[in-house]
């Protein structure tokens, strides 16, 4: 790439500020200015707010998104004879879908190479979740990392100072300079850090709804079609589902109470929706990695991988493989506890029209099972249990979910929850796939 | 002033980057957060641009100046009994005014403690113009500033640290983050530094053209509305007059070049433009002041201080009181004188219809008479005198200008002057006049 011939840091602030298109030469300048320490925190800043408020077209956000990937190592996956998938979610209360999908879709014979993110906020975190499996290890080296993907096709391992540092330090920024919730610098964040991890295809997950980041169906399908083309030039199969987050997924919120959940669900048991979303998102997986053109098919590879046993040992052999105690994998009852548990009942007979999933997510970290500052620590057995979900029928006094907690009392839920005489009908779980890639 | 409850700076980030109002307490906050070193550069540029983009309100321009105007010492000039003026000028090629003005309305009973600023840039500055006076000194501490004024009524000096450092700190910023041109942010840092005087009233020259940085009338009327009404709201007597830059003002651009032209002015000689001008300022500094209501009697009243020979005389007074040498007042070919000089002849016969001011000022600075960075030294006998201004007719070879030079070489300033076969029509001098006061 070639350095502008004469670039300046403020003729790229100024041109974005007055709305104009930047080149990629001047963008990766910037980044690598930025990353390398040339270029102070106060210009990029600057700039960051003029990106936000000018907004960036699908030439530059693709230019940023390269330009932050190769800010550090991009994974060469090319000895691995099979396709390379990974799945990413927006993020979502109750949303433990990883779990479930890496062991499913390596056991399927492709290979997850899963870099993922801690929690903050009112979502939880892939790594936080792991972590409660006693002695589960998601800092190894892309040595091990490589190592672990060789003998069972799936590792989950936590951002490594070599992939994308460019995203570390600019999110860094964005976070105390108000230019976090700009789609273009998200999708660039995003797909710096998936593509980093040499993969072949990508599955997004775009929750939408009152728990997600993106509120409205029409703010997640913008994202998800910056995402899904983004990756296109760059040449990967992409597919992004948008996925109603209107209430909890699943039935579990908090870390070891999630990891029970997804043990259930690879047993085949565990909530519908969850099941329902785990198998969605592996039917997709199969497909942009090229082990299926056909949906349905692809689906029923997943049930059947689920069925015969195949997913749960491969979720075995890689926490075992990852220093966890593969003990809690057959006697979940060994993962860690909370010391008291309180039943939130119903104020009142009805149908369940609405869950706050924000609400209960922040209750979630309350009880210590999530951060509010990056250096918060996590209980690892905190939680909540929902019993009764959107359109469920419930009883007076019918317990509504149970709060798990240690230390900190339990938050009053009961304004979480809200009742109506009829039925409602609830929201489809996938409300829109976008992807150029034909299916059957 | 009462800090907010629980301020937070992400949360003024935040407010003004999707364009709501901030409250005088946050805006108050925010500048005394930045100017103590408690708030760091890279949130404070992302609020710039923010403020950039998204403008400010009368009340939040106001609050900022008012913020900014505080954060350091505000002279109390209250025990002199006189009314006290000054004048500003956003800048032009050629603008020599100050020099004039500040002996002119002190010798007609009023105080001018003028604080002024360096050239950068294609304009000079009131500063560098001073100290081609051997011996003139600028940097006076308040304590001598108010002794001068004392004696004399008027006194020239550069921004000192304890006037203003919020502006200081934030036109450094600015500088480097592509927030400069703003009229919210230039209004703020202009009165922030004028109020910061003392002063009673205030008298605007917002100059329009291509020599300019306001470059149409329109953007010139904002930021001069703009500039009287956040005068206003603090109390202040203010006009603001709108005055032409499409050619450099008067004949002469360069420090001892200008001092010497302004000696002219002061003697009753010298170009009609610039004597017009300053006799027009002067009024309104006398009206601004209370000394008039009259504006032609105002008029009057300059020209009078200017025959009687008692403006020069102030001004005598002042560079001996600054430790200037009065023998230069006297025998102006005292001041420095450059080497060399060149004529540059006209390529053909006709009317000259335009002059580039901004070329003719950038040549100033490239022959070492201004500075391109604030490190640069400056060459105080360096400079252009012009010949032919608009709507002159001159004759092939005939010199259009002279290039006075030192060991830099001179420019080429042919093109710089433009040629019709008939005598076009100037613009007026004053173009519009922004003012709620009533004169006569």
């Amino acid at each position: 790439m070639n350095m502008p011939a004469a670039f300046r840091v403020i003729d790229v602030i100024r041109k974005k500020r007055d709305g104009e298109e930047l080149s990629p030469d001047e963008i990766e300048a910037l980044v690598r200015g930025y990353t390398r320490g040339d270029i102070p925190d106060y210009q990029v800043s600057a700039w960051l707010m003029a990106a936000f408020l000018r907004g960036l077209n699908r030439s530059e956000t693709a230019a940023l998104t390269e330009a932050m990937l190769h800010s550090g190592e991009v994974l060469d996956l090319s000895d691995f004879p099979a396709a390379k998938v990974d799945k990413h979610s927006t993020g979502g209360v109750g949303d433990k879908t990883s779990l479930v999908l890496a062991p499913l879709v390596a056991a399927g014979g492709l290979i997850v190479p899963m870099i993922s993110g801690r929690g903050l906020g009112h979502t939880g975190g892939t790594l936080d979740k792991l972590e409660s499996i006693p002695g589960f290890n998601v800092n190894l080296s892309i040595a091990r990392f490589r190592e672990v993907l060789k003998a069972c096709g799936c590792c989950m391992i936590g951002q490594t100072a070599e992939i994308a540092p460019a995203d570390k330090k600019l999110y860094a920024l964005r976070d105390v300079t108000g230019t976090v919730e700009s789609p273009f610098l998200i999708c660039a964040s995003i797909m710096s850090k998936k593509l980093a991890e040499g993969i072949d295809g990508l599955v997004l997950d775009v929750k939408t709804g009152s728990g997600a980041f993106m509120k409205t169906e029409e703010e997640a399908t913008f994202l998800a079609e910056l995402l899904v083309e983004t990756g296109e030039r760059m040449g990967k199969k992409m597919v992004a589902l948008l996925t109603d987050m209107d209430q909890p997924l699943g039935l579990a919120v908090g870390n070891s109470l999630e990891v029970k959940e997804i043990l259930q669900v690879l047993r085949g048991e565990g909530p519908e929706d969850l099941r329902e979303l785990c198998k969605e998102l592996a039917a997709w997986m199969f497909v942009v990695g090229g082990r299926s053109t056909n949906l349905a098919a692809a689906k029923e590879l997943a049930q059947e991988l689920i069925q015969s046993g195949e997913a749960l040992a491969k979720f075995r052999q890689m926490v075992e493989l990852q220093g966890g105690d593969p003990e809690t994998i057959d006697n979940p009852s060994l993962l860690p506890k909370a010391q008291h548990s309180l039943d939130v009942l119903s104020p009142q007979a009805g149908y369940i029209t609405a869950i706050d999933s924000e609400a209960i997510g922040r209750a979630c970290v309350m009880l210590g099972g999530g951060r509010e500052k990056k250096e918060d620590s996590i209980d690892p057995a905190v939680g909540i249990v929902i019993h009764k979900k959107v359109s469920d029928r419930v009883a007076h006094r019918e317990p509504l979910c149970t709060i798990h907690y240690d230390d900190r009392p339990p938050v009053p839920l009961e304004p979480s929850f809200e009742f109506g005489d009829s039925m409602p009908v609830p929201n489809r779980l996938i409300r829109r796939v976008i992807s150029k890639i034909p299916v059957g």
